[in-house]
């Protein structure tokens, strides 16, 4: 931590998006951090509260451009990429390079994939830190715990994909189900589609309607594919839909397996229960207990719940988080905690907001 | 037809609730028909405005209770059943005590199966019109427009099997899919769960968040068993989740697949594509694109899409409607204009109304 | 009319915005016309399909660029005109000089002021086409029935305005109401605000809040002052603040009078129920009953409902309509009807959706 | 405080309705209390996850009903009031009665009324509890800060008068504006109509539209009316009138005043700032202007803005709360912090939550 304060000093690059913003929501009430850069290229020279009017009591930097910021001198502990993929490369080597002993948590698709090819695959584009995307670890808490600990760059995962992980790992890694029999129905609140004005985000075409996009084909399957891959110790390649919901907050994943066990639905239960029995952010519902996004609305909680099918064997399972939070910015400043030493739960104890 | 009108003389019974509604409001502008009774008990002798304000600029006939219809000298010719399940076959088998000539497309879940063990079993008592339960015509159009001219009681199907039939009778029919190994999660708007007073669907209780229902144990799920074994000639038993939407109107079924073909998904879309071709209410896609709810919203119409999954012969498809037209009052419409000899689509021309 | 069909050939000018949309929604089902031609600059060449996917199952004409029709051979009737304001007016007057036959019924603002000084004043330009300032009738219906019988150019009223309007003009003809104390507080559906892709405009930022804009200086206001000072005679300037409301459809006007008369509220309210009584379009509620925006959602109609207010002589007047329909294309369809001689009422008789 | 604890323990009785639930969210966080008693009298016996699944992952005492609590045993410090009207007269008294040193935030409307008579007039019943409706201090705490910290009793005010109070009361206190002009145009989400289940608040009945309630006689005016002519000294009675709006959280008042001041406007806006340059909980926006209820949700922040009108003195006031935290659960927990000695925002720090 820097010699000069108490406190952390910590930066968020790209602090006008939604990730940006809600980090700065968390941030400002962490006890062991202080708010010491906010970058937003199109919005430099602006006052946060010009971007977001619910900042405008609190005393915060003002906006700049990445490029006028000097590493060297600015003093940082720890910084927050919510930048574009492929633009958070080139800044965070560029940023590496002057200022070695940063640590940096990123929200970007970036360091993610430890495959190059399968980077250039799903993302169309050759990686430019290759480097970097070698010693980045991937930042699932729950089970990277101990290497983000030790880490300089940690990888934050996708929102989509925190919530269908969080749900099936333990039972992967158990050879509880089928491999090969994996339904993910996910959808999302549009706050996961960030804060770029397209005409398919616009209020009127949202509301009051439902629709799937991204069908056989979304990035976020390449991150399952990669981890689900790593816990099976085999290929695994699970049916993935996203859909967008008419709502600000939540992604609830409804999740089909096939349960190798006689007990069923009913093992795949007991599992789940004992791996996040000491977990302060993944919560196991009574058995048949379904969860709803709202119920986590604006805190860093998954709820998971384990409902029996029909048909013998056959089980649903139900995995809910805000996107912006346990699925985003609360994740990345769990990852913080751990980076930095304080108690992993700091400035995440917020209770979920409902109604 | 009435003799005393060049019009027919229309009953709807339960006219407070949302289908009953939906009813008048498809009924005050179809050409051939005459509003001619309500009956909505616990609003009895009030008049529709009282109720549903839209009503205010039109002349409809006072709220009136069901016991005190004289079905005899009513004069009708045909009487939509808009009433609980239990409830309606009670009504009904009265009504055509008094008045056996009459008409009756009923909207209810009453007179869906045609098992009794599987009323019951599903439903939890005993069935009290046998007699018309064996009657009964199921009132899919699309599959059976032949016997529903020449019903006198037509079984509405309910909303979430209207969209989930339709999507997949034709494939079932053509072996074009491994029965053993389908998902439908499903997704409606709350119009779909009524406007009883309950506490789980008050705005702040359903606004800006998602959740499942009925997880393994939905009643419609006896109506899909039904004709989904029917068209395949065995039990067919599929998983099915339904989700509430924060919405008012619309259900989206995205159904996961396994294709018998070879050619995977491009085939079941060209049966699909064969099967509703000249279908003026179901609408296939093409190839790859997803059908949204908003795009059907107050019309009849079913938009159907098929989309190719990433593991070899899996398909996606998505089917959507609006659960008050297609789903519910507009259905039982194209089953008037069938049982009173008008063309199919007289009064269901509306287009759908986006954004 | 076309000699060459007996249906009216009808162009939209701008059909990828929502009231574009909405005009083709009415016209696809109105008896007596024919789309004939569809612009949209930045689609050009595509379907209307691809812009709008609830067409889908429709015929209709491939999407062109203005500047490709041949105004001479197009062979049109009429032409509503969707487009920005000052855009506008260039388009139509090139219009008008290679078929000076043709009737145009214009949404924009462009024609709406009589006074180019007061058009300068608020759209901060010249006008480009002062001889068709001149010529444009006011299309407000209720209002100008007469002139716009004969009119060859009509100018249909803002949403917020038609809204105003027709709750206060009868009481300002009538110099029932104060007339240097009137507040007019309007609320929006956000459809209202088009479906230009900008950031304020985006769902997660306008979902779950409420906010003013335009706080004393909306451009809705000089169409506000032309009206009223030309009903009472003399100048008049209303206090109006519209708002945004997290919803599709509908505009809410409640507004805040002082009674001339002894009787106050009970007065006002019967000076309105005698102006609109054989009115299709107009409803004036029961006396202390007020509107609901839901209750027009999808028609042509207005709402209208008087209160009496705590202070002696003071009432409350609500007034709802939907902005897309009599607030924009409904209304404008209502001018077409008059200009082509057809029953005013034709294609518009749909009835409310709700919920 | 309890001698028994380092913590000050605490009651909420009524925990089931949504004001019940907040303050169970804010006060599960704050650092110097603890949560030792929940009453909701038709939950009796569930534990509060089973009415909030949010709390799930909480340990808190079960429900239980107010008629089995011992008041002499319960070792409370103080009791949150969350009861209807009338209930919590009686109640409240009983409870002094066994426990006169209890302190007391009541959120009811029983003691709001300093007027036996005014109570009467409004709620439609003699008051059962008259020596306490005495007793009690208005929780308005930027008013009555200092009688606050000496009360046995406060009565919390209500959510719209909050929001009203706030914006007005300054201004009225230096006879800034005229006091027979003043019209206050409320907007709120539904959750200030709480959680009764109602017809007219269900999703489908709420979502998508948009209307005024209560016109010339809302219950809320009898609160206005007391203060503002406390403040004036004089009779005060405004123009009031509420509307619900299709989203959960927050009030806006658009307030239209006529200054009485020659510099208008901005002379109103410097006045609001000086009252509220310290206050840590009502923060004046540059002039010109508005606040938006979304960037005031799940805060106990009140936004306030000041814009001139088009006529000459005129102008429009914004007011902007989240009508559970400030408009009445985080209020109450600021009187509760006074009351016990705690600094005044403890456990009220938490950031606007949006998106």
């Amino acid at each position: 931590m820097s010699a000069k304060s108490a406190k952390a000093r910590i930066g968020v690059l790209g602090a006008s998006g939604y990730t940006g913003s809600e980090l700065v929501r968390l941030l400002l009430r962490h006890p062991k951090v202080e708010i010491a850069l906010l970058t937003a290229d199109r919005r430099a020279g602006q006052a946060m509260r010009d971007v977001y009017p619910q900042f405008s009591p609190f005393t915060l930097p003002r906006l700049v451009a990445i490029e006028d910021v000097d590493w060297t001198r600015a003093g940082l502990d720890l910084v927050f990429g919510a930048l574009p993929h492929a633009t958070t490369q080139k800044v965070i080597a560029a940023m590496f390079a002057a200022a070695p002993d940063l640590k940096v948590v990123d929200l970007s698709a970036d360091f993610r994939l430890a495959d190059p090819a399968a980077y250039t695959r799903w993302y169309g584009g050759e990686h430019h830190a290759l480097h970097l995307q070698g010693e980045a670890v991937y930042g699932l808490v729950e089970v990277y715990r101990d290497a983000i600990r030790q880490a300089r760059l940690v990888a934050n995962p996708g929102c989509y994909t925190t919530c269908a992980q969080l749900a099936l790992l333990p039972l992967i890694r158990k050879q509880a189900i089928a491999l090969d029999d994996i339904v993910i129905d996910a959808k999302s609140g549009m706050t996961g589609a960030g804060r770029a004005a397209k005409e398919t985000m616009l209020f009127s075409e949202v509301s009051e309607g439902f629709h799937a996009y991204g069908v056989g084909h979304h990035r976020h399957m390449a991150e399952l594919d990669q981890e689900f891959s790593r816990a099976a110790g085999r290929d695994v390649i699970v049916s993935f839909t996203p859909h967008l919901l008419p709502m600000n907050r939540g992604i609830l994943s409804t999740i089909y397996v096939r349960a190798n066990e006689r007990e069923g639905a009913e093992a795949l239960h007991a599992i789940l229960g004992e791996a996040y029995g000491e977990e302060p952010f993944v919560h196991v519902l009574p058995f048949g207990e379904m969860p709803q996004t709202r119920h986590v609305r604006g805190s860093n909680m998954t709820f998971i719940g384990v409902a029996k099918d029909r048909a013998a064997g056959r089980a649903i399972i139900g995995s809910a988080l805000d996107n912006l939070v346990k699925g985003a910015s609360g994740q990345s400043v769990q990852n913080m905690n751990l980076m930095l030493g304080f108690p992993e739960t700091l400035g995440l104890e917020q209770v979920a907001l409902f109604p």
